[in-house]
C-alpha cells in the first residue's frame, strides 16, 4: 500500500523536473513537462495502468475493469506550475491518484480506472488557463493556436516543439459516455481547513474566474524636463487602478488580484507611456463576479479620463462556475467519514475561489473534489506545505470515494 | 558652411544605428554604439579634426590651433539614447559641435578644437547615467565594473565585448591644465523656450537628480486562494507609493518618476512577492530634493508598515547641482545675442531639471550650455522634433560663443 511519505517522496522527485535548478517552474509544452510526464507513466506503470500521453500533451494511464471498454473514473489534477512554485498545487493530486490506484490494484472496479496529469492548468505560458482540461473536454478554441508565450513562441509551434501537432488536439477529446466521473484531490490553496483544525473538505462549487488585460497609454516623456502639467503618466494611472481593484474587491467581498505589470519604455529616466495590467477576478457567483467587474471597469476607466490617458480592456478568460456533482460531493464526504479526520463533526464543506481542472472537465462528466489542509493557506509560492497525516488521510478518503462510486454504480 | 538641414541629416542618419529596424535604441558599448562611433568619426576626419576612441568608449576629434599641443576647447554632447528615443537628445548636439568645428575650419583660434561624443550619458544599459563623461572627468568608481545589464552581462564583460578593457579606463580621464571649458548644445526637454516663442536659451545651472532602487517585499500566494486579510500584496503596496511620489512631489514643486517597475513571480493567478521600482527624483536645489526624499522615503515605509510589507532602499545615483561658470554663460548669452532669436529681448535663461555630461565635465572644466526649442518639451520619446530655424540659429549661436571664448583666452 503507498504511504503518505511515498507520496511525498514522490512530490519531491517532481520538483526536479524544472527550468531552473533554483526553484520549481514548469509550464506547458516544454522540455520539463516531458520529465514529468515520463516520471508520472512511470509511477502508471508500477502500479499496473496501461500510459500514453494524449494529443494534447497530458499523461494517462488506464486500468480496465474485469470486462474491458467499460466507462472510466477519473482520478487526476495537473503536472504544470506557476513560476516560483510549490510542490503540492497539482502535482499532489496526480501523485495521490497514482497512489490510490496502485492500492485498489487487486480490487474488483465496475468501471475502468483512470488517472491523469494534465499538461496546463496554471496558463502561466499562454496567458490560458485549463489547456489541458479544456482539450480532454472537447472545449478547445482553435483560435488558441495563435496564443503566444512571452518568447512570442506560439501554441502551434510550441506542440510541434513538443512532438505534438495542435491540429489534432481533437483527438485528446473524451465523450461522456466513455466516463463515469471525475475525482480531483487538491491542496485548499486558502486557509479554512487549517482554522477549522480539519485535515479535509469537499467542494461544493468551483468559482470562475475572469482574466483581463488592461492597457494603460500615457506618453513617454523625459522624467527631468517634463512639469506635472504635461505628463500623462501610464504607470501613475495604473497604480491609482491597482489600489483601486484592491479596495472595491475587498468591500464587495471579491477576490481581484494584479498579478502581472509591465511598462514600457521602462527607463528610470523616462515616463512611462505604456503600462499593462493582468487581472484576475472571482467571486462566489458569477452574477456577483460580473457586477464586480462592471464597477471596477467604471473606476479604472474614470482614473484614466481624470488623468487624460487611454484605456483598453480586453477579456482573456472567462469561465463560469462549475458545481460539483451531489452524487460525487456524497462519496467524498463518505470517503472523509470513513478517516479518522471528523470525529463527531460532519465533513465541511468549502467552494473553491481558485479554479481546477474540474472545471473544465464538468463540460464533459461529473466531477467531485477532495481538499486537503495546507499551510497556512499558502500556495504558488515555495512555501506550499502540506502535513503527512493529511496525505494519509486524504488517502483513505479518496480510496473509500471510489469505492463509493462503485457501490453506487453498481446499484444502478 | 554645414547648414541646419544637413546637421538634421546626420541625425536622421545615426537613427540607423539602432538595436532594432522598428524604434531607436543605442545603449553603451553595444554594436551600434560602435556604429554611431564610427559614422562621428567620418564626419569628424571631413572636418579636419584628428579623431580617436578613448579607453571608455567615447568618439573624439581634436583640430591643433597654430601651437600645437594647447589646453582645448571642447564641444559636444552623446551619442546614446533611452530605449524608443528620439533624434536629438544628444545627437543634436554632437552634430551640431561637428558642424562648428567644420565652419569654423579655416579660423585661427588660440586654443586647440575638441569635439566629443559621449557613449553613455542615458545609463539606460547598467542603471548608471553619465558613465562616458565620469571617465573623461576622471571620476569613475571602480565599482562600476560589476554593474550589470538586464541579461546579466557585468559592465566589465561589456567593455572586453567592445574591444576595451576597463581597468584602463583612467587613460580616458582629462587633466584640468589640458582643457579650456566644455560647451554643449542640447534640446531643453522642457516647455519653457516654446511657451516664450523662442529658439534659444542659455543654462545657469544644471539640477543634479538621485535614483533610487525600491524593493518592496510581500509574499506570493494564491490569487484565488488568499483573503483579503492574509494578503501581503508588494503591487497593491507600490501602487501607492507611486501615487504618493507623484503627489508629494508635484505639491513640493519637485519631479519625481517611477520610470521602472517589474513584480515577481509575474503570474496573472499569483499575488506578487515582489516589486522593484526606480525612483528618479529632481528638484531646482539640492537642499529641497534631498528634504523631498526625506519626506518621500518616511511616506513610502509607512505605507509599507501599515501593508506588512517590507521595504528596501538603494541609492544608485547622486549628482550634485552643476552650475555652468558665469564667463561661458556670457559667451553663450553673447552668441544668442548675433543672432535674430531675441530682438529686443535679453536670451532667456533656464536651469535644467533633466541631467547633462555637462554635469560630470564640470569635475575637471568649466561648462555651458546652449538649449534649443523642441517641439511641446518632448523627449525620450520617438516624438522629439526641432525646427530647422531653430538648428540654424543654434549653429551661429555656438559658432559666435566659441569666438567669444576665443577673444577672453586671447585677452587673459
Amino acid at each position: 500500500m503507498t504511504t503518505a511519505a511515498e507520496v511525498l517522496a514522490r512530490c519531491a522527485q517532481l520538483d526536479r523536473c524544472s527550468a531552473s535548478p533554483h526553484h520549481l517552474e514548469r509550464v506547458h509544452l516544454t522540455p520539463e513537462h516531458a520529465a514529468a510526464n515520463r516520471l508520472a507513466a512511470g509511477w502508471l506503470e508500477q502500479a499496473g495502468l496501461r500510459t500514453w500521453q494524449d494529443a494534447a500533451g497530458n499523461q494517462w494511464g488506464r486500468r480496465e475493469a474485469r470486462t474491458p471498454g467499460r466507462p472510466a473514473l477519473v482520478l487526476g489534477s495537473h503536472l504544470d506550475t506557476v513560476p516560483d512554485a510549490g510542490s503540492y498545487d497539482g502535482m499532489l493530486g496526480v501523485v495521490m491518484a497514482i497512489a490510490v490506484a496502485e492500492r485498489l490494484r487487486g480490487t474488483d472496479l465496475p468501471f475502468a480506472l483512470e488517472v491523469v496529469g494534465f499538461g496546463d492548468e496554471e496558463g502561466a505560458r499562454f496567458g490560458k488557463a485549463l489547456l489541458g482540461s479544456s482539450a480532454v473536454a472537447g472545449t478547445w478554441d482553435p483560435a488558441w493556436a495563435e496564443l503566444r508565450d512571452r518568447d512570442g513562441t506560439t501554441l502551434r509551434q510550441a506542440f510541434l516543439d513538443f512532438g505534438l501537432d495542435v491540429a489534432r488536439v481533437g483527438e485528446a477529446a473524451r465523450r461522456p459516455e466513455e466516463l463515469v466521473g471525475y475525482l480531483e484531490a487538491h491542496i485548499e490553496q486558502g486557509p479554512y481547513l487549517e482554522a477549522a483544525d480539519r485535515s479535509l473538505g469537499y467542494v461544493t462549487t468551483i468559482a470562475g474566474a475572469r482574466r483581463f488585460l488592461l492597457t494603460v497609454v500615457g506618453e513617454a516623456r523625459h522624467a527631468g524636463g517634463t512639469p506635472y502639467p504635461r505628463r500623462r503618466d501610464a504607470l501613475v494611472g495604473a497604480g491609482e487602478a491597482v489600489v483601486a481593484v484592491e479596495r472595491l474587491a475587498r468591500d464587495g467581498g471579491c477576490l481581484a488580484t494584479v498579478g502581472r505589470i509591465q511598462v514600457w519604455p521602462g527607463a528610470v529616466n523616462v515616463i512611462p507611456g505604456r503600462a499593462e495590467l493582468s487581472l484576475d477576478l472571482r467571486a462566489g457567483t458569477d452574477a456577483q463576479r460580473d457586477a464586480m467587474w462592471d464597477r471596477m471597469r467604471a473606476e479604472i476607466a474614470a482614473i484614466c479620463d481624470r488623468r487624460a490617458l487611454a484605456l483598453e480592456v480586453v477579456e482573456t478568460h472567462r469561465a463560469p462556475a462549475a458545481p460539483c456533482a451531489p452524487w460525487l460531493q456524497q462519496a467524498v464526504v463518505d470517503g472523509i467519514r470513513t478517516t479518522d479526520d471528523v470525529g463527531a463533526h460532519e465533513p465541511m464543506a468549502l467552494w473553491s475561489p481558485a479554479g481546477h481542472d474540474a472545471m473544465a472537465i464538468a463540460a464533459v462528466t461529473d466531477v467531485g473534489m477532495l481538499f486537503l489542509r495546507c499551510a497556512d493557506g499558502i500556495s504558488h509560492s515555495p512555501d506550499e506545505s502540506v502535513r503527512a497525516v493529511d496525505v494519509a488521510r486524504g488517502l483513505d478518503a479518496l480510496e473509500a470515494a471510489v469505492l463509493r462510486v462503485a457501490a453506487e454504480v453498481t446499484a444502478r
